[in-house]
């Protein structure tokens, strides 16, 4: 069960020499999600050898430019590679469009199947779901139509309460019953439930994503328990009315958001261009929530 | 008279860890242009320290998306930086439905006047003249329509010839004429016509840029002894059949209209991803004309 997050652009609008618009990459026991995907992502992808023909779904959480402008290139270098395996984009409905467009410009035909997912106007959804974990959106509150993104791990089985089953001597081919949830009742016709031959399971990993958005607790019931959870935090809390008339958050608001989902850890992004040096924007974030981080280009952040 | 070129991508399709996509900055005494503008331009325009808020006119050879995939960031960005002033682009019609279909999406005005101007279908024309230079287009021989640029200096003053000048004892008021062109008669009645007072100007600077075409012959009579002419090599030559195919051009065949073209020296680039090392490729360029370059990001280049 091996989660990490690889943040590959960390900046607000304007890119700067060392940080690039927003993208993320999500690797869920390696499989691997793309999630935003601002100018010059396949760069990125290479500077830090992320195998992006292994990733099959990509998630833009608006239409701003420096959320969605490296997508096109990407498309047309996995259709350059070969690519014939479908890839699912996940975004508001004029991504397609815009999409079209620029293959039609192009006299391109992709060699492998766009699969485009429209997502819903201002409404929660499931996007994607197998045995192992479920993808869904929520509505944030910013200038254009902008979703957040919860990738929720299903349920792992019980563990074996290995000294239980020792102490009652449990036939081996009794166990894959035990883990599934069957009681086990022995020769002299005790039964013992399964929650006494068993443990919990660790609790699921859950990450969330929140960008763009201001200020809005609303959000809060869908990333409840996010053992990481991102959100931006664009200004420092000296501009907070500057971040309320841009629909962005400020590093306080950011650590509010977390402590009132009780999130495990806070990841802090999208810092505006004006913030060289980034000491005092997660010096103000800690004060409120202490286990919070930069998301740094290059950087991997377990969950 | 001060002209040089600067390399921000020298890529074919696919940007490498070292290689962006097409774009190049024309310095004409300190006025700059921007030629095509593949993904990340903004960002190495950053890296080089282009000053990009001085540009006012950018050229984009074709629709493919290594040509221009930038060009969108960057105007969002100029845009957040408070730019006023207009900006002119030059393009296929189909590149204004693109600007503004995205605009749209972001429900952004920008800030600045964009000023499109639509590139003739399969022609040469002017685009752009004042006192100093002139731009023009010219078609080259691709998959979807593309144009070649080419920027010539105007011809300069005649210099004063002072040897002339002095011997004759020339009063100092008209030197001003004699320079723009006018004859002089002396006291004595004896004239003395322009040419033999003033020495012919250095030939104009003229660059030219072709990129991407197949081998193409017809279009040396547009770029004939170009100071610097940029022409594509996407491929070696081993590499004739593949290259005509993609109507991409080859090392020797780029080398063959720099000789045909007469030109001062030639840039080769859009180099292919296969090649990792460029030393061979310039190799051969240099067997058919000898005074030949590699376009490397970030250097600069004299005309």
């Amino acid at each position: 069960m091996n989660w990490k997050l690889i943040i590959l652009g960390s900046n607000a609008a304007t890119p700067t020499t060392d940080r690039n618009p927003s993208a993320q990459v999500l690797s869920c026991d390696n499989r691997l999600f793309l999630i935003d995907c601002g100018e010059g992502t396949q760069m990125q992808m290479r500077k830090f050898k992320v195998k992006f023909q292994r990733i099959d779904h990509i998630f833009i959480s608006h239409l701003h430019g420096d959320h969605y402008l490296g997508l096109m290139g990407l498309l047309f270098t996995l259709h350059l590679s070969g690519r014939n395996r479908p890839l699912h984009v996940y975004a508001n409905a004029g991504l397609r469009h815009i999409i079209d467009l620029q293959l039609k410009a192009s006299d391109s035909t992709l060699l492998y199947p766009l699969v485009f997912h429209e997502l819903p106007v201002q409404k929660a959804c499931t996007l994607f779901e197998d045995e192992r974990l479920c993808i869904s959106c929520f509505p944030l509150l910013h200038r254009v139509p902008t979703h957040g993104f919860l990738f929720r791990q299903k349920l792992a089985e019980r563990n074996l309460n290995k000294e239980k089953i020792d102490q009652l001597q449990i036939p081996v081919t009794q166990l894959d019953a035990i883990k599934k949830g069957s009681d086990y009742t022995d020769k002299k016709g005790i039964t013992y439930l399964n929650a006494a031959l068993t443990l919990e399971p660790p609790p699921p990993k859950i990450f969330a994503y929140c960008s763009d958005t201001a200020y809005n607790p609303s959000i809060v019931r869908y990333i409840e328990k996010a053992s990481l959870l991102y959100h931006e935090a664009t200004f420092m809390h000296d501009r907070q009315t500057n971040a309320g008339e841009k629909q962005h958050s400020t590093t306080i608001q950011a650590a509010t958001i977390a402590k009132q989902a009780k999130a495990g850890k806070l990841l802090i992004g999208h810092f505006s261009a004006r913030y060289d040096e980034l000491t005092k924007v997660i010096e103000e974030t800690r004060s409120v929530f202490p286990d919070a981080d930069l998301a740094i280009e290059g950087n991997v952040y377990k969950i």
